[in-house]
């Protein structure tokens, strides 16, 4: 499971049951200020209180790529997956050295190496804002409210981290404008990796294994956490307790999902499965299809794309589970009923009518119009590039000249004032760049352009004039001067320079800039402004009808899941056992890729107990995001590492089903035992569990 | 459009309407026994006579790869599309020597060549054998009905043509299983290329503009019917009229439309839109990445995968469409009603009701049970190989060798006496093998069968042994004996040699053959069989309820469309006209694929009237299959060449929408001028118009 979307359910074990608003037994990502501590005790015996939360949430840390991670040394240690640093092990690689492939090891603190770019955040602070921000745009129309919004929350932010880089203020809507909250962090910027296995022992069984179980990967990793260049202290980190998992055990969760949409309606769900999904996933394949073909080239090709192509296989996998979910009409039902009980409540009062008018028809008009509209979207504006950095710098360079040259309120959010450092420090980073992939996706991305938006559309036309998506691609790979960070910080520090730049990939943005701009700007006003503003009033109907007894949907903030460790039934097959030993690697092993045994691990068997606990699979409701995430026992000892969900779990992102969906962790054991007996990495085995 | 599936409807304009059910102005692909003449009388003040509809049957050509052709001259000429003969071309290049690309001429009959194991049949006779097919499975288990009807099928088919090669019987079902009828055809197997423009004239546009409109493509070819090494002579062919297409004016298409599932219920529409389709998109999508990067690596490998990958594109457009169709409330909700048409005369008939049970219930426990058992048959039976030569041919080998040794009736049917001499005459014709092709195909199949059915199950952990698809793939390649057609016939001629053989396409076949078999075993009995029982009740039903006012659906069986010149109105653009003219070609050619013209038409703009007919649209009702047929004016000549729908008719599989639906053709205006000015072929066109 990679960082990006859903964990969840292929059905809903209680279809038809209107009770499965409120949260099943398992289901929930908490957040730390409304945990059922009542629900857990009166199930499991045993609840967090202020004190554990207090600690487990100071040593829960987001990392900024989308993932999560655990404090797990005095010294700084974060352990998180394998599989949220390789983009760190690829940008620290060359064509000579390939630190995916092969993995990073240290012997000293002096060898760690930071990793470009990467950013973490340990929360310390939770206050509501609902009350300013639903103030401020209670009296504008509806085509201005997504920009009052924007200036309030850029207010809140600025008043309270103001220039502090050690800080990090984010507001952050929660039940979909139900809530609106002021997260403030300690930042981090300084993050260097200590510890990384070989790809092939994070995610042995590849793409194949994925979302699977039984399964054997090593996906953990150790970065530390630096400051002024030396590494951060922490009084109380989360240890490891390598004694493992054991059946029953109730575990906890503590990390940052990513995201997820329980609280859709259900023209928004059929927009989903009829009309978004199904166009991700063909888009995808494609471009699956392409860089796997790309990697047969030759190991270098290969090893450009990696990384990319892992994190395409996963969204893949989560998206069919998605749209498998929803075409189930099992599944489908619940919804139905969910949103059922909400109009009921709403036919049944008056008082709620003339609060909320009925804003699941006022949604239902705007998805009709959005399948209309979300190409133009996705291509010139969400998927520009298709994943090009080249594209991506020339944009951010391009927009950043035209947009500081505004007043704060009047720029693109995330160019914002409050936005403008991290912009800038991301831009500037020392990053290789991978000329094969950048070839590939330019190509792509202007091929797939033509096909959705027709080749008679003015910025296509512009964009192709008398040249192939080969063409193009290839000169702006040959001598765009993007690779080189000097070059942008010139074109950074003297906007003119940027504007004026002839570089072939600024000039291709400057093409489609002025399209790209109308497409999100008309997709803002008449899709994503009338949806905020109608999904505000479905969550305060929600709130009026159910209380606070409901979990927001995930996004990117802190929260806990609680669960117990338990196989399950799979409905195809027999009964799943929830742990793998280290002796069912050696027999899984073919030779043959994704089922090769990584370098460090050939001829070990002998060096590593047979019975040693692998991985194993809790009832805890996790999704992307949560990848890193510590799982935790009662005492608040890390037992385990989560990086995935089983196959179920694909579908998460619409519902959690208690009966069939498993967060797949790595056990504390094997971390230990692989980092003496495989790696003789003894000084990090003995920092863990000091 | 490509041979293979559907044109048609994104939106039925009589949404609700129950008369939707029987044919509305313009739609439908009428059996010449059941044409609607008072109709079309009605409509247009014209109808076809006998004479002439016997004369156009006699004039119109099967070409049994799947497409269309007409007889256009008395030596045997035949006009089809040059997306017909592609695979032709294909098979006739080789490295130095790309016919695809730089298409095929002729100066004297004596230089045109043969096209490898093509085949062509037109229609002599129909004979309605219902009742004699309908007794042989009357009496049996639900699970013996394939076999049974097969077996009577293959008792007509050798009473009717016994050893003649000259003949081709085909008994074919028509309405589902509401009639069956015995065709019989003039068999020819010696079809010679005459006259194949460039890919680029044939294409102009590519898979950007394929299914749209305005287009220039000049998708034309002219093969040669030959027996006993003589061109076939015709007493009366369809000749060309070269004055083109009028707006307004009646037309008629004749030809062989594949397959349209207009008459699927409500559950199969949802299995097909739920889980077929989007299967389907996913798995051509990365396919389609796949070849379009292999074709990125230079000439050789571009021009090897082109045919297959064009496929692939046109395939994608159409199920992309059918997908679209049926996820569009305001198309389903008119099936919806055709089938509640049927129910409410069910419920309300007692007598229907003893007939017929509820045969839409009957598929519907059938199609949840599909929804799981689809893959493995496709993936080890129907996608076999995923058009590997190799491993088809390893099969039909193996297979052949195994099924010869049983008696006739328990044989799978395609080694079936009747069948066998098509099967040995296509295995045994020489034919290049795309070796870099073949590699690509072979290792995305070992990898998407691995997939679906995941890497524990009993087949793919067999094939897959300790090592990558790439290394079975390159084996197979670099050793297989198949491309040697005389080895091929040795093991066809000797079973034992088969069964024995160590080759490895045949070592893979044998390994996987077991599972395949199994699986294929397993859909018919549990799904193809159930349903074909029910669905001949639903169209008994539907003949009971309706009479023989509606059409079958197509079954590449003859059939002839009305309709009119005629443009259509966007619902998102304005007015379409329905002509473009030579002088828009030169316009569109930006000189960068694929809008740049093809080699003979470089400079050439002078060489051509600019008000040249080039394309133009109709409102008749096709689809894949009908490529190549002839576009037929009251007098029954040809004045244009059907070779494409618009966008809108891309989900004509399951309903045709008269508002939208097009047909696109080329007119024989510039089929004449551009065989005179562009590529001096005027002994062909003087012949066309004798």
């Amino acid at each position: 499971m990679r960082m990006k979307f859903a964990l969840g359910a292929i059905a809903l074990a209680c279809a038809g049951a209107v009770t499965a608003l409120s949260a099943m037994a398992d289901e929930g990502m908490w957040t730390f200020d409304n945990f059922p501590s009542a629900t857990v005790k009166k199930l499991y015996g045993f609840a967090p209180d202020q004190k554990w939360l207090d600690r487990v949430q100071l040593g829960t840390v987001r990392l900024e790529s989308g993932c999560s991670g655990s404090v797990v040394s005095k010294d700084g240690l974060v352990l998180t997956n394998h599989h949220c640093v390789s983009s760190c092990m690829a940008a620290l690689s060359s064509a000579g050295n390939d630190y995916v492939q092969d993995g990073f090891y240290t012997r000293s603190r002096s060898e760690e190496r930071i990793c470009p770019g990467a950013e973490a955040s340990i929360l310390r602070s939770t206050t509501d804002v609902t009350t300013r921000v639903k103030a401020a745009t209670a009296k504008v129309t509806p085509d201005a409210v997504s920009a009052a919004r924007a200036a309030e929350i850029a207010a809140i932010v600025r008043e309270t981290c103001g220039e502090d880089r050690r800080k990090r203020c984010q507001v952050t809507s929660l039940y979909r404008g139900g809530q609106y909250k002021l997260f403030v962090y300690d930042r981090y910027d300084d993050l260097r990796a200590a510890f990384v296995p070989e790809e092939q022992a994070g995610s042995f069984g590849g793409d194949p294994d994925n979302f699977s179980f039984p399964r054997y990967a090593l996906d953990m990793a150790l970065l530390r956490l630096h400051r002024d260049g030396k590494p951060v202290t922490f009084s109380d980190p989360l240890k490891l307790d390598p004694a493992g998992a054991k059946v029953g055990d109730l575990v906890f969760v503590s990390g940052y999902p990513g995201s997820t949409e329980r609280q859709l309606t259900i023209s928004q769900l059929e927009f989903q499965r009829d009309h978004f999904l199904p166009w991700r996933i063909e888009y995808l394949s494609q471009l699956r299809g392409t860089l796997l073909n790309e990697a047969t080239r030759g190991e270098e090709e290969a090893r450009q794309v990696a990384d990319t192509l892992g994190g395409i296989e996963n969204s893949l996998k989560v998206f069919k589970g998605q749209r498998g979910a929803l075409v189930e009409p099992s599944f489908f039902s619940v919804k139905v009923g969910q949103e059922k009980r909400l109009k009921d409540a709403l036919a049944a009062d008056a008082s709620l009518r003339a609060s909320y008018g009925d804003p699941f028809a006022d949604i239902a008009v705007v998805t009709e119009a959005q399948k209309r509209s979300f190409l133009p979207y996705q291509m010139l504006e969400v998927s520009f590039g298709a994943g090009s950095v080249l594209l991506g710098d020339a944009r951010q360079l391009l927009r950043g000249a035209v947009e500081r040259a505004k007043t704060d309120d009047a720029r693109l959010p995330e160019f914002s004032d409050a936005r403008l450092p991290g912009v800038e420090r991301r831009l500037l980073a020392e990053a290789s760049v991978n000329p094969v992939l950048e070839k590939v996706e330019i190509a792509f991305w202007l091929e797939k352009t033509r096909e959705y938006l027709g080749p008679d559309h003015p910025a296509v036309k512009a964009m192709f004039g008398s040249r192939t998506s080969g063409q193009i691609a290839a000169e702006i790979v040959a001598s765009s001067q993007m690779p080189d960070a000097a070059f942008r910080k010139r074109l950074w520090d003297t906007p003119a320079l940027a504007t004026g730049s002839n570089d072939p990939a600024i000039a291709l943005v400057r093409i489609v800039d002025e399209a790209a701009r109308a497409a999100r700007e008309s997709y803002e006003v008449s899709i994503s402004g009338p949806v905020s503003i109608a999904a505000e009033k479905v969550a305060s109907l929600r709130f009026a009808v159910l209380g606070d007894s409901i979990y927001p949907d995930a996004t990117f903030t802190l929260r806990l899941s609680y669960g117990v460790v338990q196989g399950w039934t799979d409905p195809a097959h027999s009964e799943i056992t929830p742990f793998t030993q280290a002796s069912g690697l050696w027999s899984r092993a073919t030779g043959a890729y994704p089922f090769n045994l990584a370098r460090n691990w050939v001829g070990k068997a002998s060096a590593i107990p047979a019975a040693t606990q692998f991985n194993f699979t809790s009832t805890n409701d996790i999704i992307g995001g949560n990848s890193g995430s510590p799982v935790l026992n009662k005492e608040g000892r890390v037992i385990g590492l989560a990086f995935d969900g089983n196959i179920h779990s694909t579908g998460g992102s619409y519902g959690f089903d208690p009966e069939l969906n498993r967060t797949v962790s790595l056990s504390s054991q094997m971390i230990v035992v692989a980092l003496r007996n495989i790696y003789g990495a003894n000084a990090l085995a003995d920092e863990l569990l000091k």
